[in-house]
């Protein structure tokens, strides 16, 4: 029963060798983020359509919860610009931003994707995450990169600006610039400017001053919070706020209650499908980050546990107010940067966020909200990722398309939409490809013991002894095209008396691939023509040998190609089997 | 523009050199199909819920269209039990068996049916129909086989039952028993048994009183014709049809009328579905029949142009009084035997169909419908394959899992959702398959240049230097498991120097499984490990080199696996890429 517990919650693992030098690690590490996780939260809640106490709620119990069960000793959990997108959309669709029922809906979207992620953990089922490609979580999130950046510019300009995609947006903004509020304006764009520069110029400013490399990237990240304090100061000394520059205003002072979400079943059948998409695109990002990082240390993280930790981390966030979150990108390496060892230190973050929560909030007032807006729009801009669009384009076109049907579809129609025709595009066609594998015609090379395709290389080939190499494993959707390919041979070669399948690249054969291999010898027989089979590996072979082919094949099973070529060139082999060849492994 | 009319009509290739001979022996083939397709297409329109005129109706224009349009030689278009059955299933839901527009339901599916084949073949889709594995395709056809042998004991027993899966047939007709009309179940009793005796036992009866054999097959396959002969014989003079046995009664005389079928768009939108499915399982099976018949002769078929062809015939009959036809597979075989040479076989055969509609159609009035479902019953019970469900459990417990819920869902919940749920099945037990696929750590042979798995032989390995053998290719949806792998490796070994990824097997890289090759790098170059790659195929090499994976590597690229071990056991290696180093091919 110990063992499974450790199991399940890793912190009794690394919990009992915990030291004080460890603590105090954690401690400074946690005092970063945390400096980084305030704005961060706010802004992200505002993304979301939320008030902004939700933001500092989802960075509180979830950072706990993740570190009681997560595996990553360095990943940072909490809200991100994806899923607040996601959240907006799905929320959206239920209510009107800002209503009870619009927080209410993200509240259950949180509590629904944990126990998705919670399920899928238990059940191992951690795979079905493999099925979103590269080029599609790329595609997805440059896109929506692009589409958080566009929808924050209404707050940089201080108007009123709306749409569902990148093209309605655009017409709102266009139609609504002539209400630019100057004041505001000059805000938005003075931090705007400014985090650009710090994130380009200030870290090579730093060390030129003679900083460390770590110290002038800590520094560097500090720079929203310093945007914060000058807008706030900016706001309260100036008055602005009467000038018509909107405010984040009167955040309830407190630490979240612990209570269920809705428990309308209604409300849950609308809401689950947007969930599960939630739950997935925040697993594939978080534990792309949590690799990354583990990588560095020689670490491991276990996806499946993750899947557990993340799962606890949104349940979490769903029973304290909060709404869906998972591990960060920048803050993850601010955390790793700043030297923290174990899952600790996002517990002592939550407790920041907390003290935030309690103390801080009569201080965040003022806080422009175009401030809140230009740290959205420098973050997001950094996953737009424009050069993976020509590398992909450069290496498979199969894949370009199904990342750009990705982007056009989340950028036009919606981030749920665009998410799942890729998935759609991508499978299909990655079936549509292994369903019409590479064959090729060999020959031997001559003066050699190899044998090579007949249309790249000079070989010797025969009228009689004709070999295919299967660049493939055989199964159900390639079975038939197997068919076709040696009918075709067969057809075309009149004097065939021998057919060799090569098979050193086939993996694996299904019970399709069988009956194939089956139907081939049958009809080869009709015509008189051999078939023998060459180099099949050892785990194919030994499930061969449990049907009927072996015994009722016309021809005979070869260690290696050049053996056969021996064998058949000297005429022989009708119907005799060698049984006592042993398989290639 | 000849060319193309060619390639679209291969009776311009066929027709130009067709002979006398060739004629004699179409007509001879034509004459016997003939005589054993009037009962099978009175049969199979009861089955489907239609007035016998459908059935000849469907067995007329559509071979004249086969025969214009499709490439096998020997194929025997018309008719089919599985068909009739989805037919009824499909049309059942539209209206009340018999009814108008039950039959303008069943002509709009073979319309819908030939508009989709058509589509298919022009836009060369038919590798679609790939995605219905053996094993699925298999347990359709023998759970359908079941279920229409079910269907028919009511017509035995003169009683009547109805249900729409297995579970209701069987109740029904034990609720209905009672009634059994004694000179019905004589009658269909004793058809049953001759047609059993005639498959069974006639043929090597004729044998052995001096037969040839395939003189003793076509008459042995005459037997349904007696059967049909001797019950309306019996019917007739006993007049039993005035004590309950109940016959197919009149047939209008004649041909069928061109017209086109329904345009209700409300209707075309319910049917589509199942025209879908119904022209998937037509084409399945009719391109296994005519390839093997293929086979036998050296002859090919072109899978895309039989998309052409079989969708000309539903086409056909659509528009011409009848109900979706596909390549029969019984028939087809006695076409063959009988010595059929070309397609017009077939166009003779509509003739025979056509002067039995205007001539024979009155001596059918007293036929026992009894003896049709004794036909039907032993024709489809061939359908059932139980080996094969025994030699499928045998070798893949998987493929197991997709054909035993295909069975169970269609003989309980219908044909429709029984293929499609085999189909889904099958596509997520291979995708799962694929994901997680073999990796194994290999070893030098004592004393040899081979290398393999640690876990299945004795061989030689180092603490700095590990190689992994990759069984599959790579692409997104086993790429997070390549990295995962590698990291494990990477996590367990403290000593590890150099990884090298062996590819004799990886036929294909995607962006996904390339991404996770260069994270892989950048990792383990964060650990100070080389990574090496050994005998990666041509055409992954030739696309390998249009990026900058190769420029990147922290270790080299080795034409075969044992260069590398000789390389790097004396020590280099660290960031010099051998760029010279051909590719294996």
């Amino acid at each position: 029963m110990a063992f499974q517990l450790a199991k399940y919650f890793p912190i009794l693992d690394w919990g009992r060798t915990y030291k004080s030098e460890t603590f105090a690690n954690d401690m400074v590490a946690a005092m970063i983020v945390t400096i980084m996780l305030i704005p961060q939260s706010l802004a992200y809640a505002m993304l979301a359509g939320l008030p902004p106490k939700v933001g500092l709620y989802a960075s509180m119990l979830p950072l706990v919860a993740y570190a009681l069960m997560g595996t990553s000793r360095t990943l940072s959990v909490g809200p991100v610009a994806v899923l607040s997108l996601m959240t907006a959309a799905a929320a959206g669709k239920i209510a009107a931003q800002g209503s009870p029922e619009y927080i209410a809906a993200a509240l259950l979207l949180a509590f629904l994707s944990g126990l998705m992620l919670l399920a899928f953990g238990l059940l191992r089922l951690g795979f079905l995450a493999n099925f979103l490609s590269h080029p599609v979580v790329s595609g997805f999130i440059t896109a929506s990169g692009i589409i958080i950046a566009a929808s924050q510019i209404k707050h940089i300009l201080g108007i009123d600006a709306s749409g569902h995609n990148l093209f309605e947006i655009t017409v709102s903004l266009f139609q609504h610039f002539p209400e630019t509020n100057g004041p505001t304006f000059i805000i938005g764009g003075s931090a705007l400017a400014f985090l650009f520069w710090v994130r380009r110029g200030l870290k090579p400013l730093l060390k030129s001053i003679g900083l460390g490399e770590t110290s002038a990237l800590m520094l560097s990240k500090a720079g929203p919070v310093l945007a914060v304090i000058a807008g706030i100061v900016a706001v309260a000394v100036l008055g602005l706020a009467e000038q018509g520059v909107k405010i984040v205003g009167k955040i309830p002072t407190g630490l979240p209650t612990v209570s269920l979400p809705s428990m309308d079943s209604d409300l849950w059948a609308q809401l689950v499908g947007s969930a599960a998409l939630i739950s997935v695109i925040g697993f594939v990002e978080s534990v792309s980050v949590a690799q990354t990082l583990a990588a560095k240390r020689r670490q491991r993280i276990d996806p499946d546990q993750e899947l557990i930790g993340l799962g606890a981390a949104s349940l979490a966030a769903g029973m304290s107010g909060g709404y869906p979150v998972t591990g960060g990108f920048a803050r993850s390496a601010v955390n790793f940067d700043a030297g923290a060892e174990t899952p600790a230190a996002g517990g002592f973050t939550a407790v920041g966020i907390g003290f935030a929560a309690v103390f801080l909030t009569p201080f965040l007032f003022y806080l422009p909200q175009a401030v809140l807006a230009a740290t959205i729009i420098v973050a997001v801009l950094t996953l737009v990722d424009l050069p993976a669009i020509r590398n992909v384009w450069n290496y498979s076109k199969g894949d370009f398309a199904a990342m750009a049907a990705t982007i056009v579809v989340t950028l036009l129609m919606g981030v749920e939409l665009g998410v799942t025709t890729g998935v759609a595009l991508s499978l299909f066609l990655h079936l549509y490809k292994t369903s019409r594998p590479h064959f090729a015609i060999v020959g031997q090379v001559p003066g050699t013991e190899h044998f090579r395709n007949v249309n790249r290389h000079a070989v010797v080939t025969s009228d009689s002894v004709i070999t295919i190499r299967i660049d493939e494993s055989m199964y159900f959707a390639n079975a038939r095209f197997l068919e076709d390919t040696v009918y075709d041979v067969l057809a075309c070669s009149p004097n065939l008396k021998h057919l060799v399948l090569m098979c050193p690249a086939v993996n694996s054969i299904d019970a399709s691939g069988l009956e194939s291999l089956e139907a081939i010898n049958h009809r080869l027989k009709d015509a008189g023509v051999c078939l023998h089979l060459s180099e099949v590996k050892g785990p194919v072979m030994d499930r061969l040998k449990q049907t009927s082919l072996l015994s009722d094949l016309t021809g005979k099973v070869f260690l290696h190609q050049y053996e056969a070529m021996q064998d058949l060139d000297t005429g022989c082999a009708q119907s005799a089997i060698e049984k006592t060849t042993p398989p290639k492994s």
